[in-house]
């Protein structure tokens, strides 16, 4: 979860130019992902996932510009599961923030990137070749308001039904990859497109892993140089 | 389907320069979207859904660059309608033209633009206050081959469970959002961003509608302004 401040608003593009980072266990014993780049990985290990979830959509982030969740777990397909060996629905936790559920983040990007598994299966591999209309709704009214689910941005480590990496020692290869292939003043969807470039072309014990993104957001989020430095 | 030709590849993004349009059904009734870009939309009404995707994974499409099909349609949760009624599961449409099921596809961008209800709920409308590590896996090896599921990019009118607004004289609001925000050089999740953008500030009958982008694409896809007219 970020504090982000100074929001640049360009009507095409949310630009976050400032923000503090809060890790919600000082005890995280797996990498630091992002440590270059401002951004944590949260290790959710210590309490079920419904009830951290939760507590963190019931806070006031008025004052924040951005909420950011890192999830890295086991999981099944559209689940991912808690210390207790509970699983959750993924759609379930996101839906906790959604405008009705969470007003204080309405109106700003929601991002959720997930390492888990979404099945047993390995993913297949495959070899590759080598080779405007004048005017809308008429009873489409403009206002203020959007619709609940707006504004989520959600980076899975797999598609349905697969596998998902880590490595022993360095960790999760989505999250290493994000890590990599993070940049500041780029659109954060080309940079998940990059992770899946890179994932894409490597192979992890004779199988294949694909990444998927899946977007309601109504701008380009980039992030800027952050302005201050990470909260102990 | 498109004819695409003159792929540029330059790593980050794929640009395609020259194609021609193909329209299964002479007969189309509804508006012909992307009229002036070039792209079209697809009525499917005369036949199965299932078999007339069957045949298309089926064809040989070597010659092809990307592979782009609108569906227009009603809809369930996950799931859309053929003319016969018969609900057919998105994924298993989209997944007749994986690299395996589809192998002279593999390696290029498979667009899918989705107008179909997903649910009967009414999208509720939320008021908005005014207000990278050094090395990856050890046991990644460096392949030509791609995960089966890559290159995908969904556009859905809609986000599950909710339902997808089409205007009697003009039809889906959807697809006439594409048709204005479509613009030629500009990586296409920006133009459906900017579609999410348009339909999120509407209202339709006091209720919302929200749209979604999933995408396992392993570049930006541009558009080029095309070099050839029209197939009739």
């Amino acid at each position: 979860h970020h504090l982000l401040r100074n929001l640049n608003n360009t009507g095409e593009q949310v630009t976050l130019t400032s923000f503090l980072l809060h890790q919600p266990f000082s005890q995280n014993e797996g990498p630091t992902a992002f440590k270059n780049t401002a951004l944590a990985e949260f290790v959710i290990q210590k309490r079920s996932f419904n009830l951290l979830i939760k507590e963190y959509s019931k806070k006031d982030h008025r004052n924040m510009d951005c909420f950011v969740c890192f999830i890295l777990s086991h999981g099944e397909k559209d689940k991912i599961k808690g210390v207790d060996d509970e699983c959750v629905n993924i759609e379930e936790l996101t839906s906790c923030f959604t405008g009705t559920n969470c007003p204080s983040l309405a109106g700003k990007p929601k991002v959720f990137i997930i390492q888990a598994c979404q099945g047993m299966s390995r993913h297949r591999s495959v070899t590759v070749e080598a080779d405007s209309t004048e005017h809308l709704e008429e009873d489409a009214t403009p206002s203020i308001s959007i619709p609940d689910k707006a504004d989520f941005l959600i980076g899975m480590a797999t598609v349905e039904d697969c596998q998902a990496f880590r490595n022993p020692k360095s960790g999760s290869v989505y999250i290493q990859s994000l890590c990599k292939k993070m940049e500041f003043r780029v659109d954060f969807i080309t940079i998940l497109t990059k992770v899946n470039q890179e994932l894409a072309e490597q192979e992890f014990g004779g199988s294949k892993q694909m990444p998927k993104i899946t977007s309601t957001l109504l701008m380009k989020l980039i992030f800027e140089i952050p302005q201050c430095k990470m909260e102990k």
